[in-house]
């Protein structure tokens, strides 16, 4: 666990800030839930080796077993089963801290925030390829120029397994294996399935799809027709296909969205549609996951509710972003704008006065508290970041003036009070 | 422990943008620190009646005793004495939840979020007439009209204890009584202080101290007359003066600020101005407090550091709001401004467009996904809470148009498609 320093901290809520206005602009609303949940509600639903990580939690005289929340999925997906009047579709979003207890490595922390946005109570695949669209949005906005979301479906997959011919209870291996085609390539995919005794012949049947390329349409349209006898693969590329075209209605260019039969991700939980971005360049590999979870909510209540959605990887984002200098210049090192300095103590109302009108018009504004010498007052602002330091010594006062020094340019400019907050904003202006 | 639903959740996110805005006018700076803690860091700080609350958290083969934070300040000062090169004066402010297993009331919840504006670093009084300048404008810009906030001084306590003859190992109790005067009386205090073996004449002797009335400047000269003997209350005196001061160049009203030399405060750690908050119209009590707190800094580290800050009791704050209303009209009950509805599946994509483009008009566009009648979709809008809709059928298509229906004003009108973001701001705009 760590403790997150100002400067830092401002990346950070610029990152969140993106995050939730593109959330926001497609109507996603945020819920709370609390970081202690009952076990029972957690245990069961993300097999044991995630289990084994869930910090427990406890008190005085506590009788019900507690836990620290593993995800923001489950606590949605009880809160669903919990409210039953909430109007559905529910479209939520949850920018909160998850606990796990990981053995700690570089990158890992044991307690990190997820972006969750998930639509609960449409089966429609426009659900779904909103879900892409926000995605994408979020990423071309936080300003990455080659990422690539790998869309896949779970009834395409599932399909693939019955066509082979691998038997039902070996497709949980079979996905495994084939998820891997990515790190050990497809000679290496061959050897685990052969290794996990799936039949030869299923192999080979199996092997084109795998290898199938193109343009998503003709992914699709090759797919279809290899697959026609399969129910569940149909409705799968039916899905897919209808994502495909509300994607292109959008304009969201296919670079950017690849159809990958071949992609599987982990959870057990996802029903139908599945997706992960890849950012090639910087390369960071997986970025965000997600997908239809239709039986989720089940788990909760006596029926189940159709779900989809997404988890932004934003720790991995903040770090790369900082690491390459990916934010625009606006995003300064310190919160304030400006640091007013104070003269001799007879002087200090009026700097008092002079920070609060800068406040009132707008301008983030820190006053200087300790009577120090003005060379260690503007060392002061210059350590911390803060661009402009107004001083207002006793000829200012007397004349009705105040110095603005610019600490970046060195320019120094004497002007009005009244003048002082214009003149900041237009450096600021002048500085983007 | 309570999930916060999203109508919920907007008027909330209003409240705590108002107090981040507050925060960053001033220059404070944001912190993260995680919910977890170690034991030992949390535990001979609070008292142990505080200390039975603590939750603990642990894990699987965890071998560190764990707690989760009870509240915002004694990881700050973990904080400052962890990071020594922290550039001081360091005015951060935290909004984060802190977990307390107290016995579950109406508006006491176990998981409650605390809004913290501290300065470390300072000894000067510009940083407590800072705060209470902070607490202010951030009742004033929530729409309060009618709150005082109550300062003293532990200086002048204990001052008025040693003028008084009050033996030392008797001014906790001492201090405990005095508080209780708004609740229990003059009469009240006496008996209690009666009832604690305080000698008659000290009694005596105190009272016209505890009963001194008038401007806050009568106050404090009338006082500095009686205890002109007595150098700590005189040190504490000239602190409030200065205070007072400061508040005055601030041109804030001295109805908002009242010296009042028997306000106490419970926590142990305060060591000079101290300040608690009581809202009056409407009657909710005591919504911030806070204070000087030299000495807590150094329970971490082998020397001490000045520090004075405030909380902020947010969610009591945003009950009363809720509760009398007093939200501006444009928090809203829903995110959305508009809800984009679909025809005939053949129009989709036509509304998926529509869509787009309204959220690249900056209005926070939410798309109906299934295929529902147009009145179900409407009666979506309408129960959300979402004040416009969208209309795109056949007829409006072919014409390169869209109806727009206000559902407030019952308004319906047809425009052209690049119209359509301007007639909904221009109803927004209309609205307030």
């Amino acid at each position: 666990m760590r403790d997150i320093l100002p400067q830092k901290m401002i990346l950070r809520e610029y990152v969140i800030g993106v995050i939730r206005q593109v959330f926001e602009s497609f109507g996603f609303e945020q819920l709370q839930t609390p970081a202690i949940e009952l076990e029972e509600t957690l245990m069961g639903k993300y097999g044991p080796d995630a289990e084994r990580l869930i910090y427990s939690a406890g008190h005085e005289g506590g009788k019900e077993r507690l836990a620290l929340r593993y995800d923001l999925s489950v606590p949605l997906s009880r809160v669903v089963a919990q409210y039953p009047d909430l109007i559905k579709p529910f479209k939520r979003y949850q920018i909160a801290p998850v606990w796990r207890a990981e053995r700690p490595q570089k990158g890992r922390y044991r307690e990190f925030y997820q972006c969750d946005a998930d639509t609960i109570g449409s089966a429609s695949m426009l659900a779904d390829a909103e879900t892409l669209n926000v995605t994408y949005e979020i990423l071309i906005r936080l300003g990455f120029k080659q990422f690539v979301t790998h869309l896949n479906d779970r009834k395409l997959l599932k399909g693939i397994g019955q066509y082979a011919g691998v038997p039902a209870e070996q497709s949980a291996g079979l996905y495994r294996s084939i998820d891997k085609l990515d790190k050990i390539g497809l000679d290496g995919v061959i050897a685990e399935l052969q290794k996990n005794a799936i039949p030869e012949a299923a192999i080979d049947r199996m092997m084109p799809l795998l290898r199938v390329e193109g343009t998503n349409r003709e992914v699709l349209a090759w797919l279809g027709g290899v697959l026609a006898g399969y129910p569940v693969a149909m409705e799968g590329i039916a899905e897919l296909e209808e994502i495909r075209g509300y994607l292109e209605a959008l304009g969201i260019p296919e670079q950017f969205c690849r159809i990958v039969p071949t992609m599987v991700r982990g959870l057990e939980y996802y029903t139908g549609p599945i997706y992960e971005t890849i950012v090639e360049e910087p390369k960071i590999g997986s970025i965000t996951g997600g997908g239809r979870f239709d039986k989720l909510v089940g788990m909760f209540m006596n029926r189940s509710i159709p779900a989809t959605g997404t988890t932004i990887g934003i720790e991995r984002i903040i770090d790369v972003m900082d690491e390459l200098q990916m934010f625009p210049p606006e995003v300064g090192t310190a919160t304030a704008q400006v640091l007013v300095t104070r003269f001799s103590p007879d002087l200090v109302t009026e700097s008092l006065r002079m920070a609060s009108a800068l406040r009132q018009a707008g301008i983030k504004t820190e006053m200087y508290f300790d009577n120090d010498s003005l060379g260690k007052q503007v060392g002061y602002a210059d350590r911390k970041g803060i661009p402009y330091v107004l001083i207002l010594g006793p000829d200012e006062a007397a004349a009705g003036r105040v110095a603005l020094r610019n600490l970046r340019t060195k320019q120094q400019v004497t002007v009005e009070r009244a003048q002082a907050a214009v003149q900041i904003e237009s450096w600021r202006a002048s500085m983007h």
